[in-house]
């Protein structure tokens, strides 16, 4: 297995994007990517795309081969493939490149996500979205996501005091870090009242508990880690991958408060890279509702389960806190286009490890990204690190 | 990279399967491919699906870990993924999981493919397989597959002379294969004059031309070629695998008579296996139209372009042929089921290398699968062995 750099990146701005195709906004972020890395189409050996439901928000499957089409590449012969893991997919599509570099199948690899969800109805995402969970037994009796994880609220709750302050907290936090940040959705302030007196979508969360409906792509370029500086002076190592599945259905795990897949992905990645949680220096995790970002940082390790909501009350989470989470804005406020989620986090923590991050840049030499499917069906984690030998 | 061996397969029957559920067609070829290399749930390291658009058949997208889940593997925490490349989506997990062998990520790996497709109308299933086409500039002005492979038929007609009794030819002969093939879905033989005189579906192309609207699944186990003859008395070697992309679009090629994408795919495959066409005893090929089997065979360089219809006409394909095609009776006959298509194909092509083929059953120690998505985007083959060492 060889080590494997990140050596461009590109990403859209997120949010309702009127004037931009599906295909269109892929292109807008693997141009950026290609002039970051300094390469052009015919560089490339091969290519991976995260997409949850083009098929459905769009009409368009064979999203992969759209790409590797419209992208103009002058090689439009490589392999170009599509991988779907609900709102994993984009973290799915990281790792798969991943492994082609490492094994050495492909040498420069671009690997991608993006979702075009505003053009239908916001019920009709809701539906669409609902796809992730298990059709017969979660989502035909009325099982939607914000249900789902209002289930996993009231459960962490009641077993370990968490407060509905504690959650509107992550949305506040999270908000705050997306003014910082010009590709956000949401680019504003917000206050734990706001939160609390929100419309209720299922209770106890509110609709600023929730990750919004976005538009929006991000692209990265990988290459194996001995050809790094040929492309960049600033490489990002990615020194682990860990992937793992769990029940699709809720109800059939032991215990809704931990998701056994982010466990599972997490030990993984750790293992590969060598490192401890406390390791971790900056982190992307999936805060698709606030109650998920609590849960991911107890089950990343960053604290002792059902430690989450006091914690993040007390700043643990924040820009200048023990280890900043979401300083892109997350899911909640930078927006969740569900295909593109996975690949944007790693873009963000690039950015941090480069020094490149503006208004929110943190201190870190390595940082972490954690991406969910469904309800955790799948989990993906990745560590990416500045330096290759840690 | 280390050798690869599939070590177990399973195949439902194919057809319109009204008792069975997408998910229970999959456990059903999951548990036979299980049974047949002796192995249980919690000895699989990783699994991979390809699936076209469950998205829209049956409103269920994140279907890798709904079957890692379903098939109530002990080991319910390894890596399940989906990928999706239309209807080659079941090569494309083969290729997945033989990269992952090959690599050394994971040693016993479940690749599968699987496609319910009756649970809705015909008309809505046309719209749906569209999809794989390009929206905007194909499927949008009302192209569909018929429409787009029948414009393929007319420029070869016109270019080499080819007959629509040539055409008809591979329909007949699919037919026939598929009366010794118990899962097939028409096991029933037809003459020329039932496929010239059936209902016109595309000018040139009609009813019997086509392929069928199936559902099914297939699966296979894999392992490395060392640890092989833990599992099983006959593996087969995964020798060469070849995937390549093209425009999504015809109109956007130079010659729609050759799919540019199984020449280069098939190139790959050729050069990692080191043999050249005439080595190939037996081969499963996209037929998705009777006009695709003989650009098929001209693209895989079995004969000369233009040859194919001729070649056809004169038993060159057929099981006593030169390179039997097509043995377990095709896309046309043994039905398609996209996602599962590529899979099936390799399913077949063990069956003739191991000697278990039965009535259609054909000397072969090499073979090869060719699997195409849409009108070419993406194409994929794997050439298989007898022996490990070529």
């Amino acid at each position: 297995m060889r080590d494997v750099a990140i050596v461009g990146t590109g990403c859209t701005s997120f949010g309702e994007m009127w004037e931009s195709s599906f295909r269109g906004l892929f292109l807008d972020a693997g141009i950026q990517a290609l002039e970051d890395a300094d390469i052009e189409g015919k560089d490339i050996d091969e290519f991976y795309v995260g997409n949850m439901s083009a098929g459905r928000f769009i009409g368009q499957e064979h999203v992969a081969s759209l790409i590797a089409d419209y992208s103009g590449l002058a090689n439009i012969n490589i392999p170009s493939t599509r991988v779907e893991a609900a709102c994993a997919s984009g973290g799915l599509a990281l790792r798969q490149g991943f492994i082609s570099v490492a094994s050495g199948i492909s040498d420069v690899v671009v690997v991608g996500g993006v979702e075009k969800m505003t053009d239908v109805s916001s019920e009709r995402s809701v539906e669409i979205l609902a796809a992730a969970s298990d059709r017969e037994w979660e989502a035909f009796y009325g099982a939607t996501f914000p249900g789902l994880y209002a289930m996993i609220a009231n459960r962490h709750m009641y077993e370990y005091g968490t407060t509905r302050e504690q959650m509107a907290k992550v949305s506040v936090k999270n908000h705050l870090n997306a003014t910082m940040n010009d590709k956000a959705q949401f680019q504003r302030e917000i206050e734990v009242d706001d939160v609390l007196n929100s419309t209720m979508i299922a209770d106890p969360l509110t609709l600023f508990d929730s990750s919004p409906i976005t538009d929006g792509a991000s692209a990265l370029v990988l290459a194996p880690a001995e050809m790094a500086h040929e492309f960049t002076d600033k490489p990002v190592y990615i020194t682990g991958s860990g992937q793992a599945s769990d029940t699709l259905s809720l109800h059939d795990r032991d215990d809704i408060c931990t998701l056994e897949s982010t466990v599972k992905a997490a030990n993984s990645a750790y293992n590969m890279a060598g490192i401890e949680p406390s390791d971790i220096d900056v982190a992307e995790v999936h805060d698709c509702f606030t109650i998920a970002e609590i849960v991911a940082i107890e089950d990343l390790g960053f604290c002792k389960k059902g430690k989450g909501g006091k914690l993040t009350e007390e700043g643990f989470t924040e820009l200048n806190g023990e280890i900043p989470v979401n300083p892109s804005g997350g899911l909640k406020a930078c927006g969740h286009p569900v295909g593109a989620t996975g690949i944007k986090q790693a873009v963000e923590i690039v950015k941090h490890i480069r020094g490149e991050a503006g208004d929110r840049q943190v201190d870190a030499d390595i940082g972490l990204c954690h991406n969910v499917g469904g309800s955790g069906g799948t989990a993906i984690v990745h560590t990416l690190s500045k330096e290759v030998d840690l």
